[in-house]
């Protein structure tokens, strides 16, 4: 049976690294940016369109029929995602879609979600169903809000299936310059000191191939509902930027404890990954070090940093 | 200082009994209607405007430039509007419509929320802030997402105030034909028996023009947050269309009994109004006894019923 996938986002950071992963599994890409000029030679086929168009979502669903939806697209400027009203315009726009996506009767959606959605006063280590989804952040709440209205109104006959990926903290190329591995590594490679905060808080690191990977392994099971998406090992972001630091050779800039943590961030947010280790089967092909190693390698051969840096 | 209101659904059940309410408190009162004739006499501002057309809410709204915004229109099709996909699109079009809102930087929302977004297994007297919201439904899902982002949304800096009533059950002149009340009132008046549920189940009834006036009462105040719109006195449902039998002189075709209660109804679900009475001072013009009284002479008046019935 035909395999044809909408892929939104597909030029940004995770949508970028799934184009291969659905390739290899055998899936017609339809993929969607909004830049002119679209990647060439992905294997897939670009279709130009800005969701937050109120007419694009139903268009660009219409005019590729896809059987499975993989809808990564979302603002995400780092800092200012966590409170833009572009937030509210992307769950309306990310409804629109999935209305459009049932009126086709697509037979299967997955959907980006965060671990922004649990109530991070009591996180620890996450579970889906078991920890409470309480977000703090307009960001969290309008992803939870997105699952919530979704899972009902596909819970109705004939509805497409869904899943929802729930993102922990994720690192590669092409990330955001702006981000915790991205900004470290280019200040250490660059020569200037990278002020941390003392680092001890504990999370869930996974690079940005096995996210997508990951990601797509879920849109080709039959596993329902919210998975979460992470390495399942607990890790101080000591370690990680002091990975990032070894890498650049530079461990000498990496400043530990010259910032404040905010009072209110969470010490410990870790995915549980039972369900998408048993339930679908996924093992991260990376390692913290390999992931580490790889991004700086990217960071250091794109000429300074930002210039090779091309937003979503 | 003006208080200029934009009120939504401003045709429909509770949005008719609204406008003589708001006039009364001294707002010039800009009502949105789909019909190509508004009511006259009215003493209101009509436009017309399709909510669910993309465009129209911020147009409504920066050609109305409110200081307030009475949010009361949805779907509202009895048993459709359970689960029907216009709960997503009403969703979209009031998150673009309290968008539009905050970009004109109004000073106040007031939006329609609804019991059904209490957990009804649990349900009993529901009190804002204890009882878990956890809808069962579309129509209770897409409620409780909008006010879980809004609330959120709104939150920031320079934002509107927003308030959140909860209706609770409901009757009077004007409803639609196929609600319990009117329903019962119609048969009997035309001499038809009325077949009911056993009628036990305990509910909370609150006359239109009461729902109306708690709504502008709540838009009138400083209270934020959810407020349940109730009467608060737990009553049967058998009783309520026992009073609806002794209106119509016909208490003879009531049936009580001879419709099964579905299996997931909760016995109770009645509004805590004690935020509404203490914070806001609303207490209900008419009893029980008076509002079916007037609905039942409505019906009697109407020429058979649905002769009369006007959607909103």
């Amino acid at each position: 049976m035909t395999k044809r996938v909408l892929l939104t986002g597909a030029t940004g950071f995770i949508g970028r690294q799934a184009v291969a992963s659905l390739l290899d599994r055998g899936y017609e890409v339809h993929a969607v940016t909004t830049r002119a000029e679209p990647p060439a030679g992905t294997g897939a086929s670009w279709h130009r369109a800005d969701l937050l168009d109120p007419s694009a979502p139903r268009a660009v669903v219409e005019q590729t029929e896809p059987t499975h939806l993989l809808h990564l697209a979302w603002y995400a400027e780092p800092g200012a995602f966590w409170t833009s009203e572009a937030n509210v315009r992307w769950l309306e726009a990310s409804l629109r879609l999935l209305r459009a996506f049932a009126a086709i009767r697509g037979r299967r959606a997955v959907v980006a979600g965060t671990s922004a959605e649990y109530d991070w006063s009591v996180a620890g280590v996450c579970r889906e169903g078991v920890t409470p989804v309480a977000p703090r952040t307009l960001y969290g709440q309008c992803k939870a809000a997105l699952h919530a209205v979704t899972e009902r109104f596909y819970a109705a006959p004939k509805m497409p299936a869904l899943a929802w990926g729930r993102v922990f903290f994720l690192y590669g190329p092409h990330e955001h310059p702006d981000r915790l591995v991205s900004s470290v590594a280019r200040a250490l490679l660059q020569g200037h000191p990278a002020p941390c905060s003392h680092g001890r808080q504990v999370r869930d690191f996974l690079y940005s191939v096995d996210v997508a990977r990951a990601f797509v392994a879920l849109l080709d099971s039959d596993v329902k509902g919210a998975v979460n998406i992470g390495s399942g090992t607990p890790t101080m972001i000591a370690e990680v930027v002091q990975l990032v630091a070894e890498a650049t050779g530079r461990a000498d800039l990496l400043q530990l404890g010259a910032i404040p943590v905010r009072a209110d961030e969470p010490a410990e947010l870790v995915a549980n990954v039972k369900r998408l280790r048993d339930e679908i089967g996924f093992v991260p092909h990376f390692t913290l070090e390999e992931g580490i190693l790889a991004t700086v390698d990217w960071w250091r051969n794109s000429s300074g940093g930002a210039a090779r840096f091309v937003s979503g």
